[in-house]
């Protein structure tokens, strides 16, 4: 889609007031026609159909004030940004192939009311969605503040949702990484949402990003939360959920992620945490991975062969060091009672004088002990 | 197989205590010949490979007792079952196809010690394995025994390995529930392992069973407890770790199940554990399932359409008993600051007057609140 021109934005702008983000009917008028054309039409009374819907659109678009918005926007250092210019993300434009089902309303936005100084569309190149419970445990938010602190330190712009909870220990741990991070509001910019975040939020859009499909003034309502989930996983490349119980509004996020062939992840926690259950209903899909830290969330966005998460190994020890045949008469030693070399060889499945040898070295090295009944394993067994 | 003759089973006997348990070689050639054969040989001194292994063999063979390894088992109220006896657990017979590789030894073992009342095959003919670390937390032995009694609840036998940690808790969990529980041990069925389980031990061959490959008087190895765990795959529909350490053993018997086409699963934890890191390795590769309840462990064994598991929703609330229009209608309301009959109407998708009806609905069920600014939700939000 090229940059839209002048006329084009302005009825953007006056739409993400007059329809509701993510209306299907909207998404597609304004895809198959133009925003001028919609609103020439719903200005004049002439709609495409007859739904009460339409005639309610009309009445708002003679009410909105173009130029209050304008300044409201501007009063809070905002921009209206539009699909085609410079700062928009290419991630949204896959909204485009979205199925639209009576509970997910998709398509991508006419355009996004962008707070903060930073550009858009390179902040989110390299972005990570962590989202997850309002009502998280201590548990949840360390971990998403250092998942995200992490992800940070990997270049990693994390986008959540600028709730109480785990969006907010997101948000957190990137600042604390002084990294740009992304809260995307299911109401207007300048409506700090919710009030008990305003601090944290303020402190988003001065580094980092406030961002949402809804014109200032608006308010936030459930509808408009599932609609603006769609925009987070749209944005990144995967979505990470960190506590959610069932039926949390985070799970419709990594739906969307699904949906949008981008990374569903999960990291769990204790079966007994009704804030960990629908993370784990999550991962018993095959399309969720679970994570338990930055290295395998960055593998599973990487391209391929980059960013691989090392092999989790466990530590190192002396047993590891010992060469084959040696380490087969180690693990032939018993760990209870004494056994004479003779019998610890059968085991092993090596001659008798190679046994004998190979438990010298390893009464030497202090792995096994040696009493009149025969050999056995030294240390806390 | 058919049943064997008295002179195989005895050579048999003879054999679990000549042979390593899992031995490559040596359940290959009794697969080949048979037991009688190749104790011949060994006794006469004739083996089929030079190897340093076989004249070990040769000797030990000459040196076993038959009459005092009957009289030390009978002394437990141990019997020795082979393949084709009654009590035979087919599955055991899966492990003839198992790929012999240098890490882990396969194959059919020769027979098993069995100590208890109970008779195996019917015993583990609907069975688990829950398996897992011996440096266990209080969370992984509550989780362990809480599944292994609910596993029992559904007619599932629990198999373990009856060492400390999750092994204990998970027998512990069926004993309570007095459910037979078979342990496998590494070493005899006479010596219990580890000393400190060895009331535990004691309970479980009252009322469930003790197995083993190796013959009365085998100590415990490292190597013999990696070839047990094939006995703990081979028995059981599916293995579940509860608790792993990177490395731990457990996942040793978990990668069997996965070689035997079997279930595997696992429980997760804390990501911020190290009990769990290794379950959490284990949950990232595609053939593990997550699993956060005995239902679920069920339903995963169970033949498909059989012991489906409830689809977990969480609690059901007022607004689902909401109509769908209702429910849109809701769904509009302002969470913080209240919004006017009309405004509400468009974010629903509504008529005015059909909304201002569902609003005095939703305001009789206490679900909104109005005020002379307009209607928000009710409630906590």
């Amino acid at each position: 889609m090229s940059s839209v021109d002048r006329a084009e934005r302005r009825a953007r702008v006056i739409l993400s007031k007059v329809c509701e983000p993510g209306d299907p009917d909207g998404c597609r008028l304004v895809r198959q026609h133009s925003a001028v054309e919609l609103l020439e039409r719903l200005t004049l009374g002439k709609a495409w159909s007859g739904k009460s819907k339409v005639a309610e659109w009309s009445e708002r678009a003679s009410a909105v004030d173009y130029s209050a918005l304008m300044v409201t926007a501007d009063a809070v250092g905002a921009r209206y940004l539009c699909p085609g210019d410079a700062g928009w993300p290419e991630g949204l434009d896959d909204l485009e192939r979205m199925v639209e089902s009576a509970d997910r309303r998709g398509g991508v936005p006419f355009g996004l009311w962008v707070r903060g100084d930073a550009d858009l569309a390179p902040s989110v190149r390299t972005a990570v969605a962590i989202v997850g419970s309002r009502a998280s445990t201590a548990y949840g938010d360390r971990v998403a503040g250092d998942l995200a602190f992490d992800c940070g330190s990997k270049g990693f712009t994390v986008v959540s949702g600028g709730a109480y909870g785990i969006d907010a220990a997101a948000h957190r741990g990137a600042l604390a990484r002084e990294r740009c991070t992304v809260a995307v509001l299911a109401g207007g910019i300048d409506r700090l949402y919710p009030a008990g975040n305003s601090e944290l939020l303020r402190s988003i859009a001065r580094t980092g990003l406030i961002v949402s499909e809804a014109a200032p003034g608006c308010a936030p309502s459930r509808s408009r939360f599932l609609v603006r989930n769609r925009l987070i996983a749209a944005l990144t490349r995967g979505t990470v959920v960190v506590e959610a119980a069932l039926r949390s509004g985070s799970l419709n996020t990594a739906r969307w992620a699904r949906d949008l062939g981008r990374g569903v992840m999960g990291v769990p926690g204790p079966v007994t945490s009704c804030s960990s259950a629908g993370v784990h209903e999550l991962l018993r899909q095959p399309e969720a991975l679970l994570v338990t830290d930055a290295l395998e969330v960055v593998e599973h966005l990487s391209d391929s062969g980059e960013g691989l998460a090392p092999r989790k190994e466990g530590p190192i020890g002396a047993r590891d060091a010992l060469d084959v045949q040696t380490r087969l008469v180690l693990d032939a030693v018993p760990i209870a009672s004494p056994a004479a070399a003779a019998s610890i060889a059968v085991v092993a499945g090596v001659s008798r004088d190679a046994a004998v040898r190979r438990l010298v070295d390893l009464h030497t090295a202090g792995l096994v002990l040696r009493s009149e009944q025969g050999w056995v394993v030294a240390g806390p067994s």
